[in-house]
């Protein structure tokens, strides 16, 4: 019973026989001047409506941190919430890739809002002692699998710009967002105001492929020389393109991370019915917040169940646990299915009552 | 016709099926808290006798450049050969990384002599401001596709040693090598000196797979850090370590290295006995290099046969080519046919005589 | 009417008479080989009561970016309060110097508080995600003027060291804490813990010095190469030291910061005796803190007085200004006169009636 | 005797006047908001016969390593004489603050040549692995006190510029280069092609004051952004600027270096009279070479004579020592006397014979 992660499950078939096809041509030319990495950035074209420039590379953290430091001078902060996985679960890649700081900035289960970060923009010193606050990163959705909307994102964006800041769109889960908001991928980014897109594949059913989306094409030089000089440049880079392309195609990226969010979904009925957890909050995406008495975790993993304790000092009133609780995180995936999620709502059910 | 590269091959058959393999069980941990990244360590301990700690990656600039960052402080500078990968061919990322500097040494056909690095070494100002040398990098095989022997391989680093540097070695072939030297994968590492390898699966027959193998395994955390911190730690990480692992079952990674040798001798042969060729030296690994005027060498192109001009700075005497002539690399891999030589020897019959 | 900064006072005759004195030897070893360097180093032996390492720049960001490095892994992370100079007023420079993150905590006015510490610490996650917390940073006195006592530093070193973290103590202002402390040097920083003490000149009254004290002196010769390596090595080194030496003799610093600390008192009982000012808290070093009526404050400036609106998000309860004032900071030097004090109560009192 | 170095000197009278003058006024405002910094600024921009941004700073290698991370990318790489400061004497300083590599390119006395230069940046790969190549730096006068004149800067800029390059000047003794030329500032410098200057005071006379004149007012943001987070800006910033503004009041600078080129003109003279030294070349500026034999160098140290072993392998041909030679650096500075000379020769006289 994996709720651990979605970086636990493994990959689906049509990614995995697109890197058996790739392999069988007997040799193209490597780094990346092969068709099927252009057949990618054309399709990302087509989804995106627009002429995009991609970078493909192998982990979120990559992504994430080459993004700031295509958009930020040495100088340049990034901010960001202060639950955010860049701020706080990269070790330090950010300011490593970019020279920058990170401000990690409060807010509502995870999401920033738009007065919030024009208020305090503006209480923001800048200058030379201060630097310049130089990227808003969005999170989408948030370390609580909550979704910005586009009216929400292009808020927050123009907040940003208000102040000379460029925005960066935080989407390794970014198929699940969309499958919960329904727009047009456009809709949930540039047209809301996003620079740069990370687009995580991993999670949503690719062994090991994410892509730095750019919406303005002139950035294409700057982010090839940042791969390569930070050892993310695959030499055969046919095997991450075919991932990408297989996953592309025919919109399945959609298809499974509806189908993982339709298991979240059917998670949170089973914990709003059950005595014995309460639901935090209506999942959006694939991940599922309940407060479980402590002991009934504790039996639910020795049953065989795997989620994560997610305290947090980073929520507050009524989206903190009662005496005994603790919040627990859930998370499914394009793998994940009804049994599976049945499964722990009926070892959940067998649990002793607290 | 592919002799560009190695890089160019797609990737062997039980490697691509241990893939799909990888991806069966519903859910295992990730970031490398998987079995198979256990087991791939097992088996590197088992294949250089002794406990190593092992951190695999997905490209060799990442190798190359972390293991300069577990080996030098930032004042530090690391040794190279003029023509060494990591000292051209990394866009910075040794620098990036680790903060040093690179100097780079001359050496007859990409190879660094003892005696004379310990001449330099001697000569070299050491200190406040000229910072440490910290790092002796050697590429095994080299550039050239010429492969140290353990006895200069230990030569070089106790030269190294008695001036205060670690020694790396830049395995990206490191397969093809063992299979020319017929030594023990200890005997031309740790037993000779090395303090840390960049073991290439990649070039050998893997779609992505390179491993930092530390002979000391107190080095484990720093290069743990280190690859988080570069965006380099895989979280579907049973992926990288199924390629390892069918890799190096029953030494299945030494076969594909004799077999790309094998078409290099053949190769060679060939040329050696052509009109139209005169090969520069026997070659040791996979790489042949060859003088061919430069109307065959277009010929040859035109005739659908992918190599590079290998002109350089960095040879002399009687590795340079004659007039009309320019030296000229061709690369076999695991996946390189007899007739695949025999094909582009026929192609070079068939130019016209210069 | 200068109460903006100490750093906008000039520098006091006997450091300015050493500087032309260290001119007169014709001719002196460079970049610190020289004896006035020698003579500092062993002062400030006698000064602290022990072998220490000192490391002379020219910048108190220098010197706070150069103890965060020296102490702290690349994958490391400083805590600091959230208004800490190092956390917010220093361009990026302990990231830049260190590649560490820096996190921000509260506490209040200023002063980190050792069981929150303790239990920020405790559950802050540790890892190959998160880094580790390497340094914890204090400010002494802090950005509200207010003085860590000798067992407040002990508690929250105490806290740090359970953790793994190291302690440096940003001192640009040191003097006047230690003036406000009576204790000894020793006392206030190794004997409570302290591993690296940035000690600040400049302010005190020199032109530009300021000195990193290890007090495990093994650390010499990281802070070295780290110096250089950051463009801190003055080369005539000389005129560094020579102002220390000056400055350090007879106690003369901690004169010139009792007399600062003096005039910060006057002003106090000024401020506090006063209808058009309320005293925010007694000040313990040489910066005074009062809400003035904004049309007050601006009166008061344009009748020449120089301070800064010092309005902050961290500040809490009654140390909120109320309806129509705001928070500011006046900062008197070894410069300031009674006069000055006196001039500036004078211009206050001859402002309008809110 | 010190023929050490020019930074083994002490000060010049009238900039130690400037200083203890400057601290005269009871409080101006810190970060170079003050009078003084701004006059500095107009007296370069009448010397330069031009705009231009001026960044105070207080050592040369930062002078120089923030030129570099002005002028190039992190994926940038700086070529500069394999003698030069800024290759070897940093302690990897460039790289730290840029980013960049360092090429380290031959030429005859430590002076590139244009045609040299372009025909090696025509044969530089460029690209995403190799990096761009983006700053020609030149060290003028060079480690050999040669002088570069207008006509060959303005060659080597051109080439630089055709292939991309900006071009940086490293002139910490730039005062005798000039000394040396009789041309304007502006004829050696920008009318030459040279984008960033940095202009070294120290070496002619100042106790700490380099300056980096930006000869495009737009990159003044970018300086003094890297300058403030690379811990260089000075917060009693008056006492950098005096230092400048009495150095170049009425071309002091030039007389002092004139002066310095005057000593060594005389000293170069007395080696090539004696029979007891070889003059290696006839000086230009303030440094003289010479060949003597060990043990009459030795012996003229125990003489009390300060002066350096310049063995280098960068010399060819008659540069080259005969045997039981070596080759010598004398520096000269503002403070050499004629009789320190005649005191030097003297002493040499008196050495046995060889």
């Amino acid at each position: 019973m994996n709720f651990a992660s979605d970086n636990w499950a493994g990959a689906c078939e049509p990614v995995l026989e697109a890197m058996i096809a790739a392999a069988r041509p007997a040799a193209v030319p490597a780094y990346g001047q092969d068709p099927l990495t252009a057949r990618v950035e054309a399709r990302l074209c087509e989804i995106f409506e627009r002429e995009v420039a991609v970078i493909l590379v192998t982990t979120g953290t990559a992504a994430n941190a080459l993004s700031v430091a295509a958009l930020a001078p040495p100088w340049g902060a990034v901010v960001a919430h202060e639950e955010g996985h860049l701020a706080i679960d990269e070790c330090g890649a950010p300011e490593f890739f970019a020279g920058t700081r990170t401000l990690r900035w409060p807010g509502v289960r995870g999401k920033l809002a738009a007065d919030d970060v024009a208020r305090r923009l503006a209480a923001s010193p800048q200058g030379t002692h201060h630097g310049r606050l130089s990227v808003l990163s969005l999170t989408q959705p948030n370390e609580f699998g909550l979704v910005y909307t586009p009216a929400e994102t292009a808020a927050l964006a123009q907040a940003a710009r208000a102040h000379g800041l460029a925005v960066h769109m935080d989407g390794a889960r970014f198929g699940n967002a969309l499958a919960h908001l329904g727009c047009t991928p456009a809709e949930a980014t540039w047209r809301a105001g996003v620079d740069l897109l990370s687009f995580g594949g991993t999670k949503g059913g690719c062994p090991m492929a994410e892509a730095i989306v750019a919406f303005d094409p002139a950035r294409r030089e700057t982010l090839t020389y940042l791969r390569k000089r930070a050892g993310q440049l695959v030499s055969k880079h046919r095997f991450v393109a075919a991932q990408f392309d297989a996953w592309l195609a025919g919109d399945l990226w959609l298809d499974l991370a509806a189908r993982a969010n339709a298991r979240a979904a059917r998670l949170a009925a089973g914990f709003a019915a059950s005595d014995r957890a309460r639901l935090a909050w209506q999942p959006q995406a694939n991940e599922v917040f309940a407060f479980l008495p402590v002991t009934t975790a504790a039996a639910l993993q020795t049953a065989g169940a795997h989620f994560y304790d997610w305290s947090t000092a980073a929520l507050a009133g009524d989206d903190l646990p009662r005496d005994g609780e603790a919040l627990h995180r859930f998370v499914t995936s394009f793998a994940t299915t009804d049994a599976d999620v049945d499964a722990l709502l009926a070892a959940l059910a067998a649990t002793p009552t607290a």
